[in-house]
């Protein structure tokens, strides 16, 4: 840590210097909103920049993020290259309205159909995740004629009222009554809840429970089947083995759309560039954000297999947004693309996923308040637990004194996850190093002190 | 015109050289989503740059924006002090999670509190028009603890499932059923309905009718009333006079929230920078986009009074997005309303209003199939009749041969505008000079020669 300054750039355009740190808080405080938090209960992190895997503070306290912030920037922060194509895009065309061609979206479209298996070929660009699902359950129950849709309850989809209403965990609460048409299921691993001893009686027993769900709800009322691949903030659940492939038998069975929402888990996580990749599935829509711009620039996209790209052919889409296919958000989508492929990011979360597995499978071994370390690829998280039953040390949407304490640790010594129920986090960006991740879990390591220290035996 | 390559800055990072564009042209077809047409169906325009009020095909046409592309480059394309700042940001810190405190965010805050009238002193900032509004619907439910919110039919309030819901034209019906708690009803200035022959009565029928509809709806039940300030693509109507004043009356009375939609209306549009400040209304929430940022960087955001924000400071705002807030989004809408304020184009909005007042009324005068020209500030819209009842020309969400053969004529003429059922749009940047709205109607007036010629007298 030093004391120096840590802006770059001053003189700013519209700022002769930076604010002092706490008026820039005040100020933030003040005149925007903070969300999920009563905003007086928010004590919001002051960044001045950021580069590869660091954040740095004003005072210029350097911080890891092992949460790609938001699981969002894969390739890392203030990446130079992509940084160039953007302000190159900026030079050549900044905005048109969606009824146009420009070179970016005609590059893009056909990069993204190049490197997206089976025949995911059309792509439409929304701006960040929540709309990109908003749009794939528009497109699934105008391709189907259908109503209803059926989402999980371990998931998040979004912030608006209807992947609010997709959403199953209790961020939904408040924002119901949701939509109507919307209908959830257990997932195949349950919050306290088991469909059975080994992953094949699991995906046996769930699969039958989601048919006869199906069959029950109306086969012929169902438009799509809503799906994290991997379930992101809702407890880093893989789905067990032939699971998913039961499910895309299931959807062809009774003509439903099986749509893969892959806006956490996409673009490399983990270690696939899709994470439909590892199960041998293609969905009939892929939905993504957060990665595919790294955060840079808010973009979301919907990939639809021929079948329902043909019928918006000849069918109307009924809906759109203004910025549909920004060229600005097209060029940093391509940019991070080519990134990505070019430096081997994929490849290198698939490889810093095993050394994650070896550091989480020692913290287990070492620290008695460890249930499990979950990861595939460098999408993981460890669950904290407070007896030898595996109970979690916090109630479902609960907190703990010892949670909060591992949380205030963390950020003391200058790692950035997140903390929430049992749970925290390790999903750092995709360049990371192994020395890197050392680091992380070094910091990790000395914090589970505090939950050992409550745990009941 | 000149056949001269128009794509400034190849070679590219990723790109040798321009595609042809013909290709350009097919790709975009190919492997992207266009939408509100089928996608056969679609023509798009390729773009090559934009400056100014102008855009420039790739073969060297040059087009004059009449739209501000969709109501939303409002200081023109290309501006040089924007771009600056947008290359500042991308070099001082391009992402970092929403409940962090950023430089950019509290002076962003600071600069709008200063500029927006009344008690709105704090804002929440989404990505464009639909997450604003639904926000804005969140809000005032959990602020008021009411499930309904009241919106007019002459209305578009953007593509998500609520936003959709919201929107009363006929982009709604495909969408249906909406979400749960949205009541219609009928606007001062129906489709082809009277509340009346005057302004005056107009106002105090259709404030009668709608309390009526209030009390029959249970006004205990509802949260809020949304409403375009100045209705855009529904017919550019500005409401009676006394009408608004009469809505927040009946709101204060009856404890509804008034949220006025200024996505399209505001931020200088109508010659003043909020289109309330026409009508001596503060309404309870504000919601904006497109010209925030004049669409360089995709941004919304809603603004709230002291009661609501207060609200928010002691309980839980149930939704939030990735990207709100996004440095570079906020970034952009500083640069964008330093340079609207510094260069006076508010003031040149409502001076080139009136000169927009006198082409209207010039071409009505002379052409017997223009109904009429509606106008405040630059937001315009003129609307063809097939005779003398000053029927529209066009049926309700249908379409006429001769407003074809227009739009064709104004596109093939380098005139971009959108010529919608029996209306076209008159909604250039806020930078326009006499000269260039001279030019614009000039091709107007030639154009109506063909609506001419097919009026029935």
């Amino acid at each position: 840590m030093s004391a120096q300054n840590q802006y770059p750039g001053y003189p700013h355009p519209f700022a002769a210097e930076p604010l002092p740190t706490q008026e820039m808080i005040d100020l933030c405080k003040k005149h925007t909103l903070y969300t999920w938090s009563a905003n007086d209960a928010v004590n919001p992190l002051p960044i001045a920049r950021a580069e590869g895997v660091y954040l740095y503070s004003p005072e210029g306290q350097r911080i890891l993020d092992f949460n790609s912030q938001l699981m969002s920037v894969l390739i890392g922060h203030g990446h130079p290259r992509v940084i160039e194509a953007m302000k190159h895009q900026l030079d050549e065309l900044i905005f048109v309205y969606p009824q146009t061609a420009t070179q970016v979206r005609a590059r893009l479209g056909k990069l993204m159909a190049e490197h997206t298996p089976g025949d995911i070929n059309t792509f439409f660009f929304t701006l960040g995740g929540a709309e990109a699902n908003e749009n794939a359950a528009k497109a699934a129950r105008l391709f189907t004629g259908r109503q209803k849709i059926m989402a999980s309850y371990r998931s998040y989809h979004g912030g608006t009222a209807l992947t609010m209403g997709l959403t199953g965990d209790p961020r939904r609460w408040a924002n119901e009554p949701a939509p109507p048409g919307i209908v959830h299921f257990m997932d195949p691993r349950p919050y306290d809840y088991s469909f059975g001893n080994t992953e094949e009686e699991v995906t046996a027993n769930h699969l039958k429970y989601l048919e006869e769900t199906i069959v029950m709800e109306g086969a012929h009322t169902i438009a799509a089947i809503f799906r994290e691949t991997v379930t992101g903030t809702n407890g880093l659940l893989v789905p067990p083995k032939g699971w998913l492939q039961g499910v895309r038998a299931l959807c062809d069975k009774y003509g439903i759309l099986l749509i893969c929402d892959e806006v956490m888990a996409g673009m490399g996580r983990t270690g696939k560039l899709y994470a439909f990749e590892h199960f041998d599935v293609i969905p009939d829509i892929v939905t993504m954000a957060k990665g595919l711009t790294s955060s840079y620039f808010p973009l979301g996209a919907m990939g639809m297999r021929d079948k329902i790209a043909d019928h918006f052919r000849k069918n109307v889409f009924w809906g759109g947004l203004t910025y549909n296919s920004h060229p600005v958000g097209l060029a940093t989508a391509e940019a991070v693309l080519h990134v990505m492929l070019d430096e081997g990011m994929v490849e290198n979360a698939a490889r810093m996923g095993k050394v994650m597995r070896e550091h989480m499978d020692r913290l287990q071994a070492k620290h008695p308040s460890i249930a499990e370390g979950r990861q595939i690829g460098l999408f993981g998280m460890m669950d904290v637990r407070k007896n030898s039953k595996n109970e979690p040390l916090a109630p479902y949407n609960g907190s703990h004194p010892a949670m909060n304490a591992l949380a205030k640790f963390f950020k003391d010594e200058g790692l950035f996850t997140f903390v929430r129920w049992s749970q925290f986090t390790c999903n750092p960006p995709l360049c990371i190093t192994e020395a890197q991740l050392a680091e992380g879990f070094d910091i990790i390591d000395r914090g589970l002190a505090i939950t050992d220290a409550v745990y009941e035996g």
